[in-house]
């Protein structure tokens, strides 16, 4: 081993490590996830952050969350962590801190190389307002088949967060925390088809579904129409 | 934000970044796993590393379990990023560094808090000649039921391991690298089981098995016995 290289760091973050939160809602029968925009500069990017020296990595994503969304308690699972060389490019950095006025210098720390721990948030849309920080103008929901091209390899992560996402499909949970507590089994299908990028079979996906044995049905409630409404469903132990 | 600390770091590493690897074999019927101990300290522990200043995490990783197992183009996953606080224990990266003459200065780096990106490599058990690095004054098998003690959050990681190959368990590759080109049903159960930790049932685990479509049986070669030697299998498309 040598030790030939000097660094000095000023900082209150963990150096060279960031996370990026890939946080999905379901709107307009359409899958869809928050998206940053930096001042001045076009860039579009995942919500992510730093880690504070004396903080839980899982707590530092947590606090981000609450910082974009308002929300605690969110469903949240990390999904892989991106560690290759070819994601430093130091100039997009240095882009986004001199579009803001901040020192080079002083933020030096911030122009290092970084591997990104990535995770995936499911919340319901309704609940959320969305809160850009203080180096972006807007925290938007897109599409993620109407996404804006995105900084350093923030796609690539999207893609395999709605990887991992369609491969753990059929936990409770991940459905749960994208719908309100009572939906009916099309809109829960529509929440199917937008992670699975494909259409399915209206009959089929039923039998599927309700074999799984984790829904539980609703009585309808009387109204003049009632018997032409879908039942509505609720997840048997609504963990939410 | 504040950028009250300082700090110096002389090194060729990231800091604050290190990887474990729970690299699996299966012999005599038993999961095994490779484990370091470390010079004069009585210190177990996952083999590991650090990341090149310059380095692919991921081809980091690949160095590393080239360097303890001779073997190159291992099956590898990389199945969650451990981040807590409570891992960080500088006074045993000291006693590991104080045992081997190192000095503590030099090494100050090592004594910082690191987040580990933990991977599992599965093995063929025959092909390894285990190799210690130059902290350690052996690399070798431990049943997974019978590991020693070890060091930081090494048996967390074991455990996550462990049950993220449990959740695999049913892709084709999972069973493949641990076995050799050819195999009984009986010794695949036997794999299953380790894994899993419980007696399955023969007949369902066979049809099981099975049913899968993954499997190609082999014709008995003739010999005088053949007619009740267990037939041979191997996995469809050998991509070993």
């Amino acid at each position: 081993m040598n030790y030939l290289k000097h660094i000095i760091i000023l900082r209150n973050f963990l150096s060279h490590i960031a996370f990026d939160s890939v946080i999905f809602g379901f709107s307009g029968e359409k899958l869809k996830i928050l998206i940053m925009k930096y001042h001045n500069t076009g860039l579009y990017a995942l919500p992510g952050g730093f880690v504070d020296l004396n903080e839980n990595l899982n707590d530092a994503v947590r606090r981000g969350l609450k910082e974009r969304t308002g929300l605690d308690n969110i469903y949240l699972e990390q999904f892989y962590t991106f560690g290759d060389v070819a994601r430093y490019k130091p100039e997009i950095m240095q882009t986004i801190l001199e579009a803001n006025g901040k020192s080079l210098e002083e933020n030096h720390w911030m122009l290092e190389r970084f591997i990104s721990v990535a995770y995936y948030a499911l919340i319901n849309y309704d609940k959320v307002v969305p809160t850009p920080d203080t180096l972006s103008d807007s925290c938007t929901w897109y599409a993620v088949d109407e996404l804006p091209n995105l900084m350093l390899d923030h796609r690539e992560i999207v893609q395999r967060a709605l990887k991992t996402l369609g491969e753990n499909l059929d936990k409770k949970l991940v459905g749960a925390n994208l719908l309100p507590t009572r939906f009916t089994i099309p809109t829960l299908q529509k929440v199917y088809e937008a992670i699975l990028g494909e259409k399915l079979n209206r009959t089929a996906f039923q039998r599927k579904i309700l074999s799984l044995g984790i829904l539980k049905r609703h009585e309808k409630e009387y109204s003049g129409k009632a018997h032409k409404a879908p039942y509505l469903y609720s997840f048997e132990s609504e963990a939410k």
